[in-house]
């Protein structure tokens, strides 16, 4: 069965296919992860990747019921340019993951590794959902005490057009639903400032077209990022990404200069106190492993990406919101999402796919 | 004199113009400011606004030594559309506060106000400096425990040519001497990836243009952000916008993680030895108002703009700064950086101001 084609599928009746070899720590951290997963769950995991390797980290070298290895032969690194290494290693993990749910030997593909690997292995096997221009990541931005932005796109199209923008707010609409529950979420696009005139060439288009939908709520700025307001955040993959690394390196530098206070030796007695639950907000709301993985938009199946750091704790999670998305017909939603649109047209890694 | 003529200047032979009616908290909040920079720095201050405004927020409601009042009769709003407004308003206070440093009067300008209006003002009052294609905002990025980044443009020209983001990494080289101290300042180009191919169309075209500079480091991510290397980070207005922004909203949201947790009630005791800590911390390192304003690189004259919640400490540090550019030559140094440059076209503000 095709991912995503099947609304009414329980996780226990679902194969999710794991790149095992992408991520800082994999295998070890992946295969504990999708064992987790396996047992939390209770979907059945195929295991992509270097056969021995992955069995190292299978307690006693066994695979367990449920779990299944796909033996593969290459790996794409971190450091390889994505769209090439996807056309020339034909037996990488990444991409004999993306095969088996094209073939429909799994329902979803969870990915850690090279994140440009992972997209174009999964628009080129799965291909795109028909009328999408281009794909799109829909990625979480965590709010403290509450459900996260999706930001769309993080970082898959760099260079856009303002009727692409549009098709983003559609499937982040889409995506929103099902993954933040909300029946009818807002969606607004990062500007330069809330007046309808901000922008740059690419905004103030995109605003017009976006304009009299009930949904939108106009522009929003980058200090709107981790308010909880709209539920979706649209802009190109560029100025995505850097918003996203943005929030990550603003975080990590109030992290360290909470931290730094609470080691000051006058603060010791109270950090013991105060540290503990610090963290537990930080690993409650901010922690990635936490709020989850990213979703590819506009493909024909389902691909969960997850940060390149993964724990196990963080594949559980990506694994779960993978069947949150085929139980939820992630796909049909992107294909009602975009019904009336054709503006297909090539990307540069299909042209370039021969 | 011509602000920034003379690098030999003291500050107590300077006159600083403030636009006294820009910003949430004026007349009051600049007036106070005004006089606490009298008194700290020794300069000359005139306030540009509403007289009797201004008056009553003076003790007595008497002009004292070393201020001047110079009347006027309009504001310009921060809802209002910059460029017009300062065609249309041309007794605004932040037009006659630009006028007063064209014509001698004063030596540098701060404003406080409607932060287009204020650039506009001082690229048409003062012009723009000799083969500089356009102008840039100069913005320092808060670094815990460090000197701020110098971002460049925080907003002023949204949409870039590659040659003109040259020119913001020559200026901004040029203002980080002067603003940090520092002698060699490198310079980063703001990316969505590290590797010298990754980035949208400007950004590939620019790289290429800053590539093998001793001085360039390469392309640098969001997430550098706040990590204080490199000195410089280049980027087009639109994304410098939303980068500065995303930093702001990241950390409100971190402060309101941290305080809503040292607010319950078991950690109530802890929190009276923490919260001054963490408090004197932020305010050392994170608060806009101690970090200082932002400077408008390449207009011919020295305009300092500070945000728009600036209470009286924001405009004595931008009063500071604006001394500091006037004795530091800012004006020759922003020449010097460019020299060579002949990439003059008119602006939008130019063209249309007749």
């Amino acid at each position: 069965m095709r991912a995503g084609q099947d609304g009414s599928l329980d996780p226990t009746a679902m194969t999710v296919a794991i790149d095992a070899m992408g991520g800082d720590h994999a295998p070890g951290a992946i295969v504990e992860g999708a064992l987790a997963a396996r047992a939390e769950l209770g979907c059945s995991i195929l295991l992509v990747g270097d056969e021995a390797a992955i069995k190292e980290h299978l307690p006693g070298g066994a695979v367990p019921v449920g779990v299944e290895i796909l033996a593969t032969t290459e790996v794409i690194a971190m450091a390889d340019e994505p769209s090439a290494a996807v056309r020339k290693k034909k037996d990488a993990s990444v991409v004999r993951a993306a095969e088996a749910v094209r073939d429909g030997r799994a329902h979803a593909m969870v990915g850690a590794g090279n994140t440009g690997a992972t997209m174009a292995a999964a628009l080129l096997r799965y291909g795109r959902i028909r009328g999408v221009a281009r794909p799109a990541i829909g990625v979480p931005i965590p709010v403290p005490f509450a459900q996260p932005h999706i930001l769309v796109d993080g970082g898959a199209t760099v260079d856009c057009k303002p009727e692409w923008l549009v098709q983003f707010a559609e499937m982040g609409r889409a995506y929103a639903r099902l993954r933040l529950g909300v029946d009818e979420p807002t969606v607004g696009l990062l500007s330069n400032g809330e007046e309808p005139g901000k922008g740059d060439a690419l905004r103030k288009e995109t605003f017009k077209l976006l304009d009299g939908q009930p949904w939108f709520v106009g522009n929003v700025e980058g200090r709107d990022l981790m308010s909880g307001h709209p539920h979706v955040i649209v802009t190109d993959g560029f100025t995505g990404n850097i918003a996203l690394k943005t929030v990550e390196g603003a975080l990590k530098a109030a992290a360290g200069l909470v931290f730094t206070t609470l080691g000051a030796p006058e603060a010791k007695a109270a950090a013991d106190v105060v540290a503990p639950l610090l963290l537990q907000g930080v690993t409650d709301y901010l922690d990635p492993d936490t709020i989850g993985g990213a979703a590819l938009l506009g493909v024909d199946g389902v691909c969960v990406i997850s940060h390149g750091s993964s724990s196990a704790r963080a594949i559980v999670n990506a694994v779960r919101l993978a069947t949150d998305c085929v139980a939820g017909g992630f796909v049909e939603r992107m294909r009602d999402a975009i019904v009336g649109d054709d503006i297909t047209e090539p990307t540069r890694e299909e042209a370039h796919a021969g």
